[in-house]
């Protein structure tokens, strides 16, 4: 038996999210399936993080155990044979301790939110920016991000139905860069909320177009109260950007 | 009658290219009949760079004459809305003086060839990059992009249809970027031959692969023979990105 991790791409959009569901197939079943058909074992995948439909990952990690004896290229090589025509790539295929977990060893996750902030819509970016017509302040929403950094309570910005057994995470970064009309807010903690990196974007939104001030963000911030936080921004301007183990050199 | 500009970005994946053709609809023929939807005229639009199926832009320029006494903002909006569900977006319209034409007033021109350099194949920029599995020498392929900067006769570069009266143009600009995995070949000049930006990135790409010398590039560059040169580099690696005019400030 051997552990595998997977570093893999994806395009959300056509993929109902990472997990099993009913209707457009998952990103998950999409590769167990492809493991299944070259290696004749059902296996489970274990993913740093579980993103939702129209989410897209540049760098997500997964991990499985196969028993049967092969190399990581040819691993690689097979599954991205097999999850075609599936907008899905197998970029890197590492064998690793049996220690290694993709879910619960990760140290960091880093999420990048994309913006193109003009008048006109996106021919070329649609499923993967938001579109704000309205000229955003992003000073202003850089401002307001600069207060949720380190160990809060985000309960303001935690989906309903989100599993986690705390509402407590540390904000390692969330930063803005600008360049001509398209603004990225890139996100890094140890874990987060589930919704937390698109429901705090919504929010800094409505802080960039001026509808709130700094001080109803702040207000928001310390109600702890999903109810008193802003809109959940789209799933297509959200990409999962990277995950770092303490086996990363 | 007054002159409009407009500044235009477009996917170009599912259009047959900027001219009319058979079969898919053209980037001009769905942009014409928008302008007709919202104002009764038919008109023709003038562009500074026709580019083919697969190929995209960012910002090409175009202009148009029309009896219409209108707003650029009202023909944005309008222009937006008739073009749906083309994926082709007008960024800017801008009245123009009668003397401005986009494809003979253009002072310079831009394009950006876009390479993903590794084994995996492309999930998330299948359309967008021309991916090439093995390893590429970024700065062998430079050395002979080197060699084509200033006045000389392309006609190793020339699409054999190609409908130019001279095989002699001034390159300005042929620069590798690299960013991880991606390579992006950055190129200027006043004016173009047929395909000749999409010959020299695929005749570069020998070089990158060591199939090809410095020697052999020059070689071929010196015979003036389309049939010395590489093969032609994949359509949908390639963006239109600017044009420069004297008007501009």
């Amino acid at each position: 038996m051997t552990r595998w991790k997977l570093t893999i791409e994806y395009d959300g959009t056509h993929f109902c999210g990472w997990q099993r569901q009913d209707g457009d197939p998952s990103v998950q079943q999409t590769l167990e399936e492809a493991i299944e058909k070259f290696s004749g074992e059902k296996v489970i995948l274990h993913v740093a993080g579980r993103t939702d439909s129209g989410v897209h990952a540049r760098a997500q990690v997964a991990h499985f155990d196969l028993n049967k004896e092969t190399e990581g290229d040819v691993i690689r090589g097979a599954l991205n044979f097999f999850v075609r025509p599936n907008k899905v790539a197998v970029l890197k295929v590492e064998k690793v301790d049996e220690t290694f977990h993709a879910r619960f060893g990760a140290l960091g996750r880093s999420y990048r939110y994309r913006i193109i902030n003009r008048r006109a819509p996106l021919a070329i970016l649609a499923d993967f920016a938001w579109h704000i017509p309205k000229p955003l302040n992003v000073a202003a929403m850089q401002a307001a991000a600069d207060i949720l950094i380190g160990h809060h309570d985000f309960s303001t910005f935690r989906a309903l139905n989100c599993q986690a057994n705390s509402p407590m995470r540390t904000m390692e970064k969330l930063a803005f860069t600008q360049d001509d009309d398209e603004i990225i807010l890139h996100v890094e903690a140890r874990s987060f909320l589930y919704h937390q990196v698109r429901n705090i974007a919504g929010t800094l939104v409505l802080v960039g177009t001026g509808r709130w001030t700094l001080d109803d963000f702040k207000t928001a911030f310390a109600a702890c109260d999903r109810t008193k936080g802003g809109p959940t921004a789209p799933p297509h301007g959200l990409c999962f950007w990277s995950v770092r183990y303490s086996s990363d050199t």
